[in-house]
Parts: C-alpha cells; structure tokens; sequence
C-alpha cells in the first residue's frame, strides 16, 4: 500500500497499460479525470464503452464504422474506380488529412510477416479480390507502410492482381523509408500519392 | 466528416481533452483502446467511473480516499505528531516515492493565487488548524512548490501558524528553484526533506 485508494491505483494502472504512457503521465491523467466534474468524467468512461459496442468493421472496405458501411464507402461522391490498400484504419485518417484522395479504400489489417507468422490468409485480401472482382476497379493504390513487412506485402498483392488486368500502383518514395505512414505530414502525403508509379 | 464513424470520433476527442495528449496520441489511443479485448476495454471505462463514484476527499488530511480516512492516516505505524503540508494529492504520492517520511500529510487543494482569484479560504487551511488544535502535533513541513505562490502560501501559513507554538519548516532548496515538485526524483526530494530549516 503506497498511500493510495484502491480505485484510484487501478485508474492510474488503466492509463499506465496505454501506449507512450509512462508512471508519472497515468499518475497526472488520472488525478485529471478524477477531477473533472463527474458529468464529463463518465462522458469518457461512456465513450470508451459507446465505441466498443458500436465500432465493427466496414462490410465492404473494413475501415472501422457503425454503420454497415463505413461514411467513405457510403460517400456517393467518392471515385469508386479507384481503392488505396493500407495496413490499418489509422492510415486512412492520416491519408484523410491531405484532403486531396476521393477515392476508396481498403484496410487489411496488418502485413505479411513471416517472423510474426502472420501470413496472406489472415489479412482481408480475399475481401479485396472480391470488391475487384465486383467491377468498376481500375486502379489499386499500394500504401502500406515503408518497411520490410509493408514492401512483402505490397509486392505479394500487387502479384496477385496483375492477372486481373487493373493498375496496381505504390506510392512514391516520398515517404520516408523505414518510417511510419501514420506520422508523415499532408504535403510528404500528398507528394507520395501524386509520385505513385506502377509496380 | 471526415471518414471517422461517430463513437470512434467521440473516443478520439475523449483522449485528445486529456493534458499532454495531442491529436495524433489521441488517435493511437482511442484505436488501442478499440482493438483491446472487450472485457479489457469496458474494465478502463469501469476504472473511470468506479474511481469518480467512490473516491472524495480524507476527512483528516484532504488526501483522496475511498474510505472515511485515507490509508495514510489509517496507518497506525505513521509518525502523528508531523505533518507535512502540500499543494495536491500528486505531491503525496511524489513523497511516498521517497519511502523516507513517514508523518502525515495535509493537503490544501491548491496554492494562494491573488491573479487566479484564489484566497485562503479556498484552501484547506481551517481544517490543518483543526488538526493542530486537536493536539499533538509538533512540526508542520511546508512542502508547497518552489514557486511564487507556493513560496507565499508557505509564508502565509508559517505566519498563522507561529502563535501555536508548534516548529514550522520549509522543504530545503534541494528541490530546483521554479520547477514542479511532482517531476522531483526521490533522492533530491529526500535531500529537501533532510535540510528542511525552521522559517
């Protein structure tokens, strides 16, 4: 026992288990929610379990909605002949924020990696094969992350969709190798998408 | 819109209000949250809700509790004739860190503050003298930040408390002149504990 109230240990041990968390920001963000006033406080707590309730995967693209469909694969005005393949929802936030993509996209939730033994099969490429087969698809953009596993897994797909006669393309080296898509900036973003090439 | 499903954009602005967190944490969070097992998520929203419903103030020393007193002043083995006075339960646990104290705490939720409008009698002062006059008590530490309104609450209270006849001490300047007590490393918070001096 430390000097601390049980509930109030187990709420600074709940934001600790967050990632980039360390002991004394659990500590602070703790105390902060305690002392917010408790209408706001359990506005959190209902938000947290609002989302994972609510929050299931898109039936066509699996970005993450609750809706059948996720707000983008509903947008009427979005280019339907065009999908961008990224690892996770996140991604999409980030290509999102350039404003200048208005095409799908489709969230595979992961990549190949061998060493972690995830392999084809566990990632939603058989959903993409059947969107692609559906029609309409002339072009599939690449964009996994800049790294080992996203370059096996782009390289994998862009195989198995060069039969199908569409254009399978990556974006261009504008990103930073061995970075993370999630924090480039807009305009690195927005250079990659315009400099993509076809595999 | 922005692509984001409702209750996933609720949860991001849950996280994005917390101090420290900006846009992007706020995001990392909200979809680490989402991708936790279900019982693992709702127990975080639990944390919250348990910690705000059952934790209030220590009817002794204004520490935060979920008992009548907190588990500092429950603690029998605790030296009772010291208190050691701070600005915010954080501090306490910054001391607790130190394992070397072993008095008593008072926690005055907040500093004298005339720009913020702040007073004494917003402050738990009344209730320190409460407990100095029930007796037995023989030292009081001020322990508030090394700050311009830590330094003056100190002053203020050793004023008020100096016809008591009790020993009033300020934490030594171990502690770095302007900086924030609760980022103070046990060893230097210790040092300012040892060669605290009477005001």
């Amino acid at each position: 026992m430390n000097g601390t109230a049980l509930p109030l240990q187990n709420l600074i041990e709940q934001f600790e288990r967050l990632p980039g968390i360390g002991k004394k920001s659990a500590q602070r963000l703790a105390f902060y929610v305690l002392n917010l006033p408790k209408e706001k406080a359990l506005a959190f707590a209902d938000a947290i379990v609002e989302a994972k309730e609510k929050i299931h995967k898109c039936e066509a693209c699996q970005n993450l909605t609750d809706s059948e469909l996720c707000p983008i694969c509903e947008n009427q005005s979005r280019d339907r002949s065009i999908i961008c393949v990224v690892e996770n929802p996140r991604d999409i936030l980030a290509f999102e924020r350039t404003k200048e993509y208005n095409g799908l996209y489709h969230v595979l939730h992961g990549l190949i990696s061998p060493m972690d033994g995830i392999g084809p099969e566990q990632l939603y490429i058989k959903e993409l094969l059947l969107r692609i087969n559906g029609g309409g698809v002339l072009e599939v953009i690449m964009a996994t992350n800049p790294t080992v596993e996203g370059e096996a897994t782009a390289a994998y797909l862009a195989k198995l969709l060069k039969p199908l006669e569409i254009k399978v393309t990556r974006l261009a080296y504008g990103i930073p190798v061995g970075g993370n898509l999630e924090y480039a900036d807009e305009v690195t973003l927005y250079r990659a998408l315009e400099g993509r090439t076809i595999i």
